[in-house]
């Protein structure tokens, strides 16, 4: 029998795609990357993905897990793998409000637990553009950021216990919803944010917080990144930790914005620092406003803020979030480009830019810098048109900003991980010793290499 | 040239202690182990650890890495072995307030971290009684938790980065400050809780947090733990999630204390459930008192609270604290006994109580039961003074509440980790599939086995 009328038996026909019928699961989301897999499997069990895995192991065939085939690294790219999709593994097996928790298979979409949070006054905080779309096992194995980090941090901090297949089809079962357990090695932080080249997880307790009830937004202008970084510690402290945006658009950000959607314009003359600031509360009958306004009206009167705008209108609130949530189209209306996604110390991000601008002024003169920031976190999408488009040009200029984001004590891969796109840019960056226990750890858990193989480890 | 020459050549004679010198090196802190080193070796920097590793790699030696030897469970436990004692490195390498971070030295003592945090307005919010002694790759090594864990999470959450010297000697550099980096697999969480058995951590940059200015404390009685739980999360979120403390002391424990110490006796006639809860702000000028009474007052009218009182001065509000912090010392009056440190998902403590009821009503019907909990945390220090004293009597009951928490998706170690004493519950106890991964990870970094042997892993 062959492995695919193998892999029918196991997972019934219907659930084995080849040919055509992988014509879904040929392309990733950016668009840069396309492949032809061996077959989509669509198992509905955690059984049944460890019997896939375990012909997989014995055949020695590659497995690409997949999920909302949202990631924007290639990631999932599986020319000539068998392509393990979870989608049908969309179960919540368990919502525990009074615990809140809520256990979710791997094909949950992130939507959907948001919908169900709701559905008793929670919310799962983790959210980001492809929330109908990305997986709970996708978001867990990208480790996905987003807008909400700041004060929920990402995927692993929401993240209590998790359910895995091993290469060779062994389920290790982490599912605890425990706050406290230090029984042994961290294994779920270890599966977590491995791109799927240590196991398939196929589900996770998952952890809840109560909903806020109101918020304040504003848009500030001021002149300085670490005055910028200044008053958000001051905002941290007089709100008791309820800053949830902190999002930084430089002047140019600004004037292009105003320039392609005028309805979008910034409301006051732009400065170097503009920021969109959001505080939330989860306290009946407390006025964030009134409290963001005091906050800001200090800081006016001391000379660290030069403009605030508050939103004193759901639509309002709306509009500066859409000003900062424009920054993808605005961002990609130029067809060459090099678009990274940096991570620095907080008080490192201003000397990132010099450094950038000197950088540029010799390696490319008439290059031009776009860039938006998830300031809070020290996350920068820094982004630049170069002045002439040859790949080895744009491979130097990327080269450029990881050495400089790595020389400063940064990361070249904030939030999207590593996958293809980032894997040379690993092995030229990361601490040495650091890549050779990663390749021992990937050598001890598959040691015939046959989970995601040539993503992430060089 | 012998081993030891060859130590004392690249540490010094002075930083290479044996014979009587050896005193304060052979005894843990519960005393109940005892162990006489090869050598204690007192390396100055990161580089004589490696060197010292190096050696004790080509030569088998095992090596047992020592910070304030006040781990609860003979981690530390070092039997012909090279005692790597942390102690000089206690240099604070960078405080930087600004990016709300401070990189110290493996040897640094906690308390040394309170104190600089401080002057800087900030804290470091970790905290426990071993504080005056316990060291930074102690609590890192150990996962520690503590009293503030409900509001910053335990020693983990409270690490950026790590620098960590390998069994080989080499030195893996993961010393960054950066709040969001996916470049690779998460090696820091992985190092952190080995205990010593995957590598020696030489430093560490942790991170800081705004210095609360006013607390309010109190201490309520209920009916039920399902009761505390939903009242815990009003708190949290009519607190705006400031809640730092929500300790349990059940009936049992009020009378003891009562009648041990009188001064601190329960201020109302004792409910079944009792906790003291404290919550903390750092907005200048706001009452949390005023804003705790609110909530209280709300719950005592609907009934869901019996009694409430709140410490309306500094003396009252550490009458309160001292009411928990007595807990080991009204534990330890019977000299046989049983303690342990499991922790339960939120919703299953009580039901972990009844199982363990009827457990020990056939086990030993004359055992007595004594707690305390971190309720908010879902640990309980469940004790119990057992009817006779055989050793096999008394690993029968260490066995039933380590089965009974588990079975309940609870863990036997919530805190204290593994060690020497936990050795056997988690061989028992842990996923199978989890404890071959950990045994494939720990030959992968250390091949030859002689980084803390014989600890944790069975
Ligand atoms: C419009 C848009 C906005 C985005 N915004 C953000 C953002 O703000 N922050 C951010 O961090 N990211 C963002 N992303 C990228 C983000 O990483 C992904 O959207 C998401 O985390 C991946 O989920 P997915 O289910 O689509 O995973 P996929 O793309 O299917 O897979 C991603 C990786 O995980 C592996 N994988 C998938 N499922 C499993 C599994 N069950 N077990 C093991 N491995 C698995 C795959 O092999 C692949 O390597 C954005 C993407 C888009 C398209
Ligand atoms: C009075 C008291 C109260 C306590 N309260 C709590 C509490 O509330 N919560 C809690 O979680 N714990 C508590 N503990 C235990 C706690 O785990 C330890 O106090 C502390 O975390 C260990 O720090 P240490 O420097 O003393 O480590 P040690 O005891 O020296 O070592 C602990 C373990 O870590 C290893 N180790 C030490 N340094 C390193 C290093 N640099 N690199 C690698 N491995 C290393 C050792 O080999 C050992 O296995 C308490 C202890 C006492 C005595």
């Amino acid at each position: 029998m062959t492995l695919l009328d193998r892999l029918r038996d196991l997972l019934g026909p219907a659930h084995v795609l080849t040919g055509d019928d992988t014509a879904g699961y040929r392309d990733d989301w950016t668009g840069h990357y396309h492949w032809t897999p061996l077959a989509v499997l669509r198992p509905g069990s955690t059984e049944e993905v460890s019997a896939v895995l375990r012909l997989a192991s014995e055949t020695g065939t590659p497995v690409v897990p997949v999920g909302g085939n949202t990631g924007l690294n290639g990631g999932a790219a599986a020319e000539g793998a068998l392509m393990l999709s979870l989608a049908r593994m969309n179960r919540l097996r368990e919502v525990n409000p009074a615990a809140r928790t809520i256990t979710a298979e791997a094909g949950v979409i992130l939507e959907t637990l948001h919908d169900e949070a709701a559905r008793h006054g929670l919310v799962f905080p983790l959210t980001f553009g492809a929330k109908g779309s990305a997986m709970v096992g996708g978001f867990l194995s990208t480790n996905a950021g987003g807008s909400n980090v700041l004060r929920y941090g990402n995927a692993r901090a929401l993240c209590l216990g998790i359910e895995v297949v091993l290469a060779d089809g062994r389920v290790m079962n982490l599912l605890t919803g425990l706050h406290k357990d230090n029984s042994g090695y961290d294994l779920r932080d270890l599966m977590i944010g491995a791109e799927g080249t240590l196991g398939v997880i196929t589900a996770a307790v998952l952890k809840l917080a109560p909903a806020p009830v109101a918020h304040a937004t504003a848009l500030l202008g001021m002149d300085t990144l670490a005055g910028a970084l200044a008053l958000l510690h001051r905002l941290q402290a007089g709100s008791g930790g309820a800053v949830e945006a902190f999002e930084f658009m430089p002047a140019h950000y600004m004037e292009r914005l105003g320039r392609l959607k005028p309805e979008l314009a910034c409301p006051f003359e732009p400065c170097a620092v503009n920021v969109m600031v959001e505080i939330a509360t989860t306290i009946a009958g407390e006025d964030p406003v009134e409290r963001l306004e005091t906050l800001l009206e200090a800081a006016l009167e001391d000379g660290s803020l030069t403009e605030a705008v508050v939103a004193t209108s759901e639509a309002q609130r709306r509009r500066l979030w859409t000003m900062r949530e424009s920054a993808a189209e605005i961002t990609f209306v130029q067809p060459v480009m090099v678009d990274t996604d940096v991570a620095l110390p907080l008080d490192r991000l201003q000397e990132f830019l010099t450094r950038m601008e000197e950088r540029l002024a010799t390696l490319d003169p008439e290059a031009e810098v776009f860039l938006v920031a998830h300031l809070g976190d020290g996350n920068i999408h820094y982004s630049v048109y170069p002045g002439r488009d040859e790949a080895s040009h744009l491979a130097a200029i990327r080269a450029a900003i990881a050495g400089e984001a790595v020389a400063l004590g940064g990361s070249f891969s904030a939030e999207h991980g590593v996958g293809l796109s980032k894997r040379a840019t690993l092995a030229a960056h990361k601490d040495p010793v650091a890549l050779s226990v990663m390749a021992a750890i990937k050598a001890a858990l598959d040691p015939k290499g046959i989970l995601n193989p040539g993503k992430m480890l060089p």
